[in-house]
């Protein structure tokens, strides 16, 4: 018999998804130059040349056979030291290969975590606004998403409102810095205070709450913004690592998860990581991928080009009287809709070509995200109808 | 709290999986050349030129950025026509590019179809012997794997032995041909029997029977050998492939699901396999090999390599006293143990560094899988083993 909740998975795409796919129908009706899509977090800025020419020389040099052969189902070992070596070196935490696990991107990483450390009806707490896929996840590891809202007037954790929110049931808090879809990076203040209240939560609770600790922006900040490395800060920690974005190969599926060899029953945690891994179909990242990465290690694609967007859409949509906080990291940009139906803003906006992606499913009605890692010259085309838009909401 | 079932599935690794890494141990202290590790289907035959070339010519032909960008979640939309294309010609089956999603090789694509058409407590049915992953698939889609003997004196479908495992709680009967690990290929009269018996059992049940044909072999098959095109026979078919024996490539996890467009509620079924993939935290198969399988489909890697090997391996076995019947497609060889504990006689092999898979785990008591896709150097050097092997139990 059919599955009625993947059926509906399946048939009500995500809204971010639909939206890309209607952009891309669009495109052929209007022609791609009258569309300003900016649903997707589908980096256009090239890979930086580490990775075509990675590529190309592994190719060239790793035992043909070997380079596309399997990996063991926790990954290369040489890559999974590389890895272990460069937390250690980035971040002065503790990190071993036999903590590194790699995955087909942060959505696999997600999976295998949420699996190994959810078990049926517990909770998974998130802070709002969030990535919605959370919610996908989180159910099929058998746990509920419970969202917590922001602090007052701005995209900061409400440590107290968490406090409020986490109880016996909940198996794991999702951390999201910096934040997609608001762009906001946890200062380490709020970062401790978490971890001081996860701590006292715990052991009330009588098991550990984990921070799953989803990074997959980490290397996209901007004006020098410090992003404190969890496991630094706090024990239970799983970070869920995606090379998507640094290295702009988010179709390429590679990352990995780091389970801190400080949490709880580390051990345990990753077996149940590489179980859950095994069980959801995934029999190991893709082999070729893993070496390049390994290989790119620190690298990332020129960022300056979404700095520079940043600043752009900013001057702009401000002066066109859009209402915004300044992203510290990522490339999407929260703008409050011009009605309080962002759903109908986002409809509106579609006949200047414009594809805004609603905040509600963020878990922030009354917003938009902008993703701004597009093509400059399509934001510059763009303001024109950011500056209709507004001006049909203001007329 | 620690998901206990997933804890289990990622200490206790398969089988197969465990004698890999011994072996890899064991090659460490006692040399590689020592050890004759026939657990894992890993190709040694180079991948075709296609592969290399192909990557390569992506790589400087593509446009950068879109080349490692996101797909749709179904797959690039040139690729699944291309696939379809190439069914309908080969196979001269009904395809086309809606009916194809493509995954992150056969796993992905078996934990998709799985998750799509079984629902709690249902039953998947398989003949003996089987691939052991089935059983974690079809639970963590929550069903229940259910195993049905093959016909005495080979590995031949058992109709009526299947006609009696089949009830109203069936969701699926999956076939695997060529078959790991008996090298069997079911013939054109064993799989039309299974289709009358299908439609029979579907009318009774008062629901479609589907059958997943997992068919990552398809194409290794000796002597002019004909694979049935199980969609051609019978309608509620969905067939799961993968690119990783065919081109050499099973570390980087590309294939599909093909829901054949004559199957009751195709459509749904296809939305529901898309539902079960994104549930499952797969974005989309990875994109560069996406398109190298598309300008490879017809390509595979030279398999008269495995044809060699198979015909050495066989002339020998059966001079020292094994045995075993020809196997017809795949790389595996399937030997009846020297004594009534397969696993005992697992054990004892490895003395003479030979890692054989014990039958058990396939449902198949009594036999070994020797997995014959090796550097023929390395068969040669291990006849002297199995000879020794054969001796100690014959003296």
């Amino acid at each position: 018999m059919i599955n009625e909740k993947y059926l509906k998975l399946g048939t009500n795409r995500s809204t971010i998804r639909e939206l890309f796919e209607f952009g891309k129908k669009l495109s052929s009706e209007i022609g791609s130059e009258n569309v300003f899509d900016y649903s997707l977090g589908n980096p256009s800025v090239a890979p930086p040349l580490c990775v075509n020419e990675g590529i190309e020389k592994l190719i060239r040099e790793y035992d043909g056979t070997k380079l596309h052969a399997y990996t063991s189902a926790e990954g290369d070992i040489d890559v999974r030291k590389n890895i272990a070596h460069y937390i250690r070196d980035t971040f002065g935490a503790e990190a071993e290969a036999k903590n590194v696990y790699m995955t087909a991107g942060a959505a696999a990483a997600l999976s295998a975590a949420l699996g190994a450390i959810v078990t049926e009806g517990e909770e998974v707490i998130t802070p709002v606004p969030y990535f919605p896929e959370y919610r996908v996840f989180a159910e099929e590891a058998g746990g509920r998403l419970v969202t917590v809202s922001a602090k007052d007037g701005g995209f900061g954790l409400d440590t107290e409102a968490l406090g409020e929110a986490i109880g016996k049931a909940c198996a794991a808090v999702i951390i999201n810095s910096p934040n997609n879809p608001s762009g906001k990076v946890y200062t380490e203040a709020e970062i401790k205070a978490l971890a001081d209240l996860l701590k006292k939560k715990s052991k009330e609770a009588g098991h550990p709450i984990y921070i799953i600790a989803d990074e997959p922006y980490r290397e996209l900040v901007y004006d020098g913004v410090n992003v404190p490395y969890i496991p630094n800060y706090y024990d239970n920690t799983i970070v869920c690592y995606s090379f998507s974005k640094s290295l702009s190969i988010p179709g390429e599926r590679i990352g990995y998860v780091f389970v801190s060899p400080k949490a709880e029953n580390a051990k345990e945690v990753f077996r149940a990581v590489c179980g859950a891994g095994r069980s959801l179909g995934y029999v190991c990242a893709p082999s070729l991928l893993q070496r390049l990465v390994s290989d790119c290690l620190g690298k990332s694609a020129d960022i300056d080009i979404y700095d520079s967007n940043r600043k752009m859409l900013l001057e702009a949509l401000t002066s066109y009287g859009y209402e915004t906080e300044k992203p510290e990291g990522a490339f999407y940009l929260f703008v409050r809709s011009l009605c309080p139906d962002a759903k109908e803003f986002s409809e509106r906006a579609k006949k200047y070509g414009l594809l805004l992606v609603p905040g509600d499913d963020f878990g922030a009605p009354g917003y938009v995200r902008i993703a701004y890692c597009q093509d400059p010259k399509m934001i510059e085309r763009s303001l024109g109808a950011f500056k209709k838009l507004s001006d049909e909401f203001r007329a």
